[in-house]
């Protein structure tokens, strides 16, 4: 984690967060501990959700990133900011929707970031349910360097590899299907095709489906997509896109797979009350046994790149993480360079991102032009 | 243009436009005459830019376009807007920039859309010098529809089609220089690997550098990439981007063009005062001999996919303009949902023209999740 | 053409070709001027087939060729070998045949080049006739350096290119039906699904079936694939490959071209007599109308890179052609490196043929491994 | 693996191989050993290596393989077959060499197949120490199928899945140096360009230097590439070729694999004795600390896809496995078709396995021309 490195050496000297308290949700991966630590540097005093299945790991995390509050992420979302107080959020969506409804008496927030897509929209709903956002909230996601590079390649490589290391399948020469092609089916998609499979998109936004077509993509509606299928991966963050129903249209020996972020895509449920025998194919596989036909489930429906493998790489990680130190120091100092609501990274945000990375990597930018 | 052409047959019909005064700027090529064609079957009157340079296939499209008003594209904006007063602009930035500055005069003007990057960028800087516009002006440029499609896939095909088809040598193997990283170079740059080309980005902002990076190009400065070029391709939108002092770092036989929109990117009068001879060799190549090299320039450094090739594809001309229509038809009938200054395409106008070509290649989206 | 340059330099002071006849058969290109121009530099005589359409360019060509011998296509290739007496060949199967079947009253050939798997395949079908080849005929078509960089590389650059300028349409999103997944079609269609295109592959061959499937193309037997193909392209070798009953499969609209090197893949007569209306679009583009659909065929059916394009690009050719000079050389100097019949490029050859290829680049191997 | 087992089904009924002892070398992986059986239901006597290590893996494969006998893999190969006197060889090489230097008191071999470029490569340096080979021994490495599918797609696929899970790192936008540019090596390098990674080659020949570079890759000297390396993969099937002298070119933090079949391509004691202190990443990945440098080591050096990952996919695998079935078959009955020496597999037996694989796909060819 290079960018967060340079990031830790610069800030712990100036402490522009120092007054900040700063609330966050969401797991303590080892990563997500030193964007943490980081900002603790910084002179932010933090709060935390606590992990709710102790672990070795987790304590060793906890010692790494020293004092800081925890709180019991099973508490209700307003409780934990009343008793806190925070100025900043960094979250996934949960802490800000309270924020947003009762801001009045949580008058001392200045705004949040916003770490997915998912946690935007569950913002956007609770906006669009009357809510007025009298802070911004950066969503990171749409960032050029979270969107096209964790999101698109960082993505893509790791589910491709995951799928590769579960099922020992030569994908060159198979039929994949993608169903959603936002910027995370797209950027699949774009791997797997790189890797000569041949790729069918099925799309419930037309302008997507386009985007496809025009990638090289062949778009097909679920039904005629599913029968010629060797693997089926989700993409879509809605739930319950392979059903019951859906199972009898797939062929003999098709894989199951999810890349979205949510769980739900694949109903693993509905699998389970058809299959007459399970087994256990080991690295993440579980084959169920149909009246005619066997389905192999990646990672139980639970995302591939994270279940059947090592989850994204960490450097691109680093990226998206430094956004957010950046962005939470901007809104703290500069809170006018954002507007209420849903906003985008300030381009000169991300450019300071940009630029320590490149110079971690002895690369550099060049004036053009006059 | 099957897009246009479901349009013209849906609003010929309907006639949304009625009423509707639309000055548009810009020159009449056989696919925007298309697209006026479709304005005027809407029920729309128009004004239209006449052409500096009269000829046969001028005449050819004045006929086919049929009874509009021309305006002398060298009179001031500002007079053809007030001998007019148009409702709706269809604009590469000229006209919008006064009827921003002067709508209190021309207070009928609802809005208009905006063809390109230049023409916002242009709008941009009128508004950041003081003007309010009281208006949307609609950047369809930065639409998915326009942006993946046009710009990246029909500039990145047609640019490299043009330079082989004037240059005769084979990318494979080669060492090009793509100057600028934005949607334009980035197509660029991916079809000029996806030929088999080692790519060498330059860029001015890290963020587009650190994409340069993931997506695999090598990134080096200005100075450090032109002694290693067999090509350098400009697409950064700026002037006087390759200069005389560049000249000297240039390899023996290296060929120059640029793919920007803009025509000063590569300032040829620095080669023509170098050169001790000039040789045209066809097909839009001419030949300098420097002292001690020969540097050849396609297309006299303008547009390399328009002067040394046909243009980008005419399908995905179709989509951008479709856009164009269905922008204008929602500033007439419902202008509040843009919001004043430089909107982006409201992405259920983008969806409409989506469906429409997935319509005319007999696809269809699908319905996904619950 | 800088290997056939560097080959110039070093062979006029050696002269090893003095003494050596030379018999070549096929067209006077510019590029093959210049292969003959560096043998007669090395020190052979040349007998040349003359051009049977005189021309501008064949009068420059001769002239800078200087003196040497010529014969008439139309003549009798006995008579031709019977009046030259050659040492060496360098054909396009033509000469070999009858060489390899008067061989007794011959009998100073010590060997040849055949320049395409064409000619090959005619010497082959002489020796299963029943001749035994006394001298060796060298093919270059199999060598890495002609089948891997010219006719995949090249060609699938040339056809490419000369689609989308002759048609203007942009590949991405469209289907491509390749005909025959040989060196020629595999070539082409890696580089048009580089360009993002869909591409199906129509094979006779299983082996070459599953090489497409493993690259990632969809297979289709012709029947289904012709009907949702936006492109054909044959790249078989064979004749007749589409004819009558073919064309009501094809969808109105659909563009048929032939990427192989023989002229008949597509008969042409056949769309002919089908057409009520024919329309020339220009740039080798010529639509048939039939009852109820409109087929554009490219170049006449010839082959599309060299009659809507401008053909291979030199540097590609440059590799090529300078096989033929060494292989000759090696044919004169140690016979007995190459056995009797068919037989392949000697490494040792090949490799010095790179070996100046990379000296012209600045680049070098590199010794690796104990 | 299909492919095997419409073998199976179709050979154990005719039997061809009755009467036929084969000798077979090599580990006793699950896929060798279905190989070994479908031999055997086809009618051979077997005779077959004995693992070196018992285990409880072993035990299964032996038990399922059923009736036959085993060999000391420790013994002198001329014992082995002295004392069995087999009629066709299944062979790594060892046997061959043995085979063909005391041919005339082993009469009854009929043939061979040799599985890997490798042993045909200890045959050939037999053969051209004077040994005259009185049987044919078919190197299936060559043949299309097992050349472009399981060296290139195979090989390709699973090294990047491999190294991708072991570092977890993203490979787009790292420069990796892929040392030989064979089957092997060239599928690697286009994997990796299609993951987005920067590929350096280092080649000892010029021919491959040259595809190299056509491909689109950047052809260095080895001095010249490792000093820029994020990433150094052998694949040149020669020994030492990352040594003692070549630590010091290295990045802090650069990886080393080896992608070659052979395990002394890096040398690892060297790095051992080099090395301050050794620390175990996990995943087959060792850090080595230099005195100013940290280098990880892959897979202890050994090949990588297999030490890191599940090696090459069985479909890919059941493809070149069926090929030495068919060349067996070939071989047994109808000897003449092959000629003695190192030769390559028939055009007809490997068209006989790709039909089957097509057969399983649902696919078909088609007939194409008159």
């Amino acid at each position: 984690m290079p960018v967060l490195a340079a990031l830790e050496r610069q800030l712990q000297g100036t402490r522009p967060l120092d007054g900040a308290r700063v609330a966050a949700s969401g797991r303590l991966t080892k990563e997500r501990a030193y964007l943490l630590y980081v900002l603790k540097r910084a002179g932010a005093r933090l709060l935390v959700a606590d992990d709710p299945e102790p672990s070795h790991e987790r304590d060793g995390i906890q010692r790494a990133l020293g004092a800081v509050d925890y709180y019991d992420p099973g508490e209700p979302a307003l409780d934990v900011l009343a008793g806190f107080h925070p100025h900043l959020l960094l979250d996934n969506g949960r802490l800000s929707v309270e924020a947003v409804s009762h801001r009045a008496q949580l008058g001392e927030i200045v705004g949040g970031t916003l770490h997915s897509r998912n946690a935007e929209m569950v913002v956007r709903r609770a906006i669009a349910g009357g809510q007025t956002p009298g802070f911004p909230l950066v969503g990171v996601a749409s960032c050029p360097l979270k969107e096209q590079i964790e999101t698109w390649h960082g993505t893509g490589q790791s589910t491709v590899a995951a799928i590769v290391t579960a099922t020992r399948r030569q994908l060159a020469g198979t039929v994949v299907v993608v169903v959603g092609y936002g910027a995370n089916g797209r950027g699949l998609a774009s791997y797997l095709r790189a890797a000569h499979a041949r790729v069918v998109v099925v799309e419930r936004s037309a302008t997507a489906g386009v985007l496809a077509v025009y990638d090289g993509m062949q778009l097909a509606q679920l039904e005629t997509a599913l029968p010629i299928a060797d693997f089926v991966i989700t993409a879509t963050g809605e739930g319950d896109v392979i059903r019951d129903e859906h199972l009898d249209l797939l062929k003999d020996g098709c894989v199951l797979g999810n890349a979205g972020r949510r769980d739900g895509e694949i109903r693993v449920d509905d699998l389970k009350a058809r299959a007459s025998i399970t087994r256990d194919c080991g690295g993440g596989v579980v084959e169920y046994v149909l009246s005619n036909r066997r389905i192999l489930l990646l990672a139980d429906g639970r995302q591939v790149n994270h279940h059947c493998g090592e989850g994204n790489a960490s450097d691109v990680m680093d990226l998206s993480l430094a956004l957010h130190v950046l962005c939470l120091q901007t809104l703290w100092e500069s809170p006018q360079r954002y507007h209420a609501g849903i906003a985008s990274v300030d381009p000169a945000d991300a450019e300071r991102v940009a630029q320590i990375k490149l110079h971690t990597l002895g690369l550099a930018t060049s004036s053009v032009g006059r």
